[in-house]
C-alpha cells in the first residue's frame, strides 16, 4: 500500500520532499497545495494537480499524510496544528524554544482527530536529535558537543540582507576545527559560543554604501555575530551568484564518556552529516518520517510525537525481516 | 520505578553490564548468575548475590530484566529462548546470518509469556544496525559500507591461539583509509574484502615452534584471513601482556547518497565509534535497552524485537518532556 503525500508549500523544502517522493516507490505525490496563485507554479510530477491551501481540506480522503514546507518563524505554528486536526502531518518546526508549546498544541489537535503529528523532522532538529539521544543513553557518564557547518545558515544571511546598504549576502557557519579535535579526544572541555564556530560573511554593498559601517553593524549584531568571530568579504553580485548560489550545510554530533568502574575507559561516538543540499535532505527525511507515521496510525497510534518516539524500522521501506536479514 | 536487572554469565561482558549499571539511577543490580561455582566469584557490587544458573527462575518475581551475557556460539541460542519463556531478555547474539533464526525462537517464547525479548544489542549488531537503518532510510538512492577497527577481534585471536605452537596471540582488524576516504567522497566503490580491512596479528610462538609454518597457515586460513591481506608479528608473551592487553574497537557506516530530481546533490552520513573497551560500550547498551524492555513491556508490549523494533526515547531515562527540551 502506498502513502498518499500531500505537500503544503512549494518553496525550497517542498521541492525536496518532491524530488525524494521520487526515489521511494511506496510513496506518492497526490497534491501540492499553495497559498499562491496556483496556476504561477509549475511542478515536477507530471499529472499532479497544484491547488490553492484552502481546497486542502477536500482531499482529506484522498491524502494519508500532509508534509507541511512552510517557516518555523509564522507558517507552522499555526499550520500544523490546524492540519492537524484533519490529517497525519509532518513538518521541520525548528524553533527550539517554542518546541514545547508546539508539541502541545500539536498533540491537542492530533488526538481529537485520532491521527499523528510528527514535528521536528529534519537534521537539526531532526537526525542529530536522534545522534544525541542514542549518545547520551548509552554513554551517560559523558558531554556532547553538537557543530554546524560548514553550511549556509539561512537566517543568518537573511538578517545581513536587512541591513541598510546591502544588495545580497551569504553567511557560512564553520565549525573550529580545534574545537572538534578536543571534544573527538574526549577532553570534555567547556566552550563558548565563539570556541565552537566562526561566521564567515560573503557581502555585495549597494553602489556607494558605506562597507566599513556595514562590516560594523555585522559584526556587532547582537546574538547573530557578537558573540563570535565573524570575517565580512565583500564581493560583486556575479561572484555571489557564481560562488555562493548552492546550499550546503552538515555538522556534527560528538559525545565522548567514559565507562569502567572508575570510568578508567574513554568513548567517542560521532555522526556526520556533509549535505549538497540542506533542503533536500531535509526533504528526505520528512518523505521518510511520512512513511511511518502513515504506518503507525495505520497500527492504532495518535497524538503528536518526534522522531525520537519513532521505532528506527518504520522509517524504511523494509520489512522487519528484511531489516534483520540486511541492514541488523 | 527502577528496572531491576539480572545478569547472566560473568565474563567481560557481564562486567561490563554491572559497570553500566553503576552509571545509571533508575536501574539496579539484582543478581549475577553463573554455571561455575558461584563461590568462586567477587562482583563489583556490594550486596548482591552472585548465584548458581539454576537458581535464576525462582528470582522470577524480583527481576524485571534478564540481560544474558554468553557467548554467540553456544550459550544465547539456547539460553535466551529458554529464559523469554519466563522473563524479560536482553543479549547481543551476533551471529548475524543465524538472527533470523533465533529471533523465531525467542519470539515464541516471549510471546507464550507476555514478555519481551529484545536480541543483537550491541554495537554491531546494535548502533552500526540504527546508523545503516536512519542512512538508507533518508538517502534511498545510495550505498553504505561498514568498516570496523582498529580493534581486536576475539573470534580472529581465537582463532590463531588454536593453531599448532601458538601460545598466544591478538589480532587486529584495520580498515584501509583509502576505502573510507573513497566511500566518504560518494564514489560509491565496489569494494572486496581485501579492499577494506588488513588484519595484523601479533603472536606468541611456544618454544621450538615453527614460526614460518605458524604464518603460513594464518595467512591461508579459510574464511578467518585468506581473503585479506595479513601482516603476521612474533613478539614474546611480555610484549604482548605489555602492548596488547587491552580490547579497543570501533569503526564507521558510511553512507552516501543523492538527492534531486537528477540526483545532482550528493550528502554523506557517517557513524563512527572509538571504543577503548569493546566489552564495557556493549554492556552499557546492554544496559539502556533493559531499560527500554522494561518500559515497553509495561506499556503492554510482548514478543522479540530488535533495537530497530524500540523507540529511541525508550532508551533514555529522560521523560519526553526533557528529551524535546534537552536533546531534540
Amino acid at each position: 500500500m502506498k502513502t498518499r503525500i500531500g505537500i503544503m508549500g512549494y518553496g525550497n523544502l517542498g521541492r525536496g520532499v518532491e524530488a525524494a517522493i521520487h526515489q521511494n516507490e511506496d510513496l506518492e505525490l497526490v497534491a501540492v497545495f499553495t497559498r499562491r496563485d496556483p496556476g504561477s507554479l509549475a511542478i515536477h510530477t507530471p499529472g499532479v494537480p497544484v491547488l490553492s491551501a484552502d481546497k486542502a481540506l477536500s482531499m482529506r480522503d484522498q491524502i494519508d499524510v500532509m508534509i507541511l514546507c512552510g517557516g518555523s518563524a509564522t507558517d507552522l505554528p499555526q499550520q500544523t496544528p490546524a492540519f492537524a486536526n484533519v490529517f497525519n502531518v509532518v513538518d521541520s518546526y525548528d524553533t527550539h524554544a517554542r518546541i514545547p508549546n508546539h508539541f502541545q498544541a500539536c498533540d491537542k489537535a492530533s488526538k481529537a482527530a485520532g491521527k499523528i503529528s510528527l514535528i521536528s523532522c529534519g537534521w537539526d532538529p531532526g537526525m542529530f536529535s536522534l545522534a544525541r539521544t542514542y549518545a547520551s543513553a548509552v554513554l551517560p557518564q559523558g558531554m556532547h558537543e553538537t557543530f554546524w557547518g560548514r553550511g549556509v545558515s539561512q537566517g543568518h544571511s537573511d538578517a545581513i540582507r536587512r541591513l541598510e546598504g546591502v544588495q545580497d549576502a551569504r553567511q557560512y557557519t564553520v565549525p573550529i576545527q580545534a574545537a572538534v579535535d578536543r571534544v573527538r579526544r574526549g577532553e570534555q572541555p567547556v566552550l563558548s559560543a565563539r570556541d565552537k564556530h566562526l561566521r564567515e560573511c560573503y557581502v555585495v554593498a549597494k553602489p556607494g554604501a558605506d562597507k566599513a559601517r556595514i562590516e560594523e553593524e555585522i559584526k556587532t549584531m547582537p546574538y547573530y555575530f557578537d558573540e563570535y568571530d565573524t570575517t565580512v568579504t565583500f564581493i560583486t553580485q556575479e561572484e555571489l551568484d557564481r560562488d555562493h548560489a548552492g546550499m550546503p550545510h552538515g555538522g556534527t554530533v560528538l559525545r565522548s564518556g567514559v565507562t569502567g568502574l572508575n570510568g578508567e575507559h574513554k568513548h567517542t561516538i560521532e555522526y556526520s552529516l556533509t549535505l549538497d543540499s540542506n533542503p533536500e535532505f531535509t526533504g528526505s527525511v520528512l518523505a521518510a518520517c511520512a512513511r511511518a507515521v502513515h504506518r503507525l496510525n495505520r497500527n492504532g497510534m495518535s497524538g503528536c510525537m518526534t522522531i525520537l518516539d519513532v521505532p528506527p524500522a518504520a522509517l524504511s521501506p523494509m520489512s522487519g525481516e528484511e531489516l534483520r536479514a540486511h541492514l541488523l
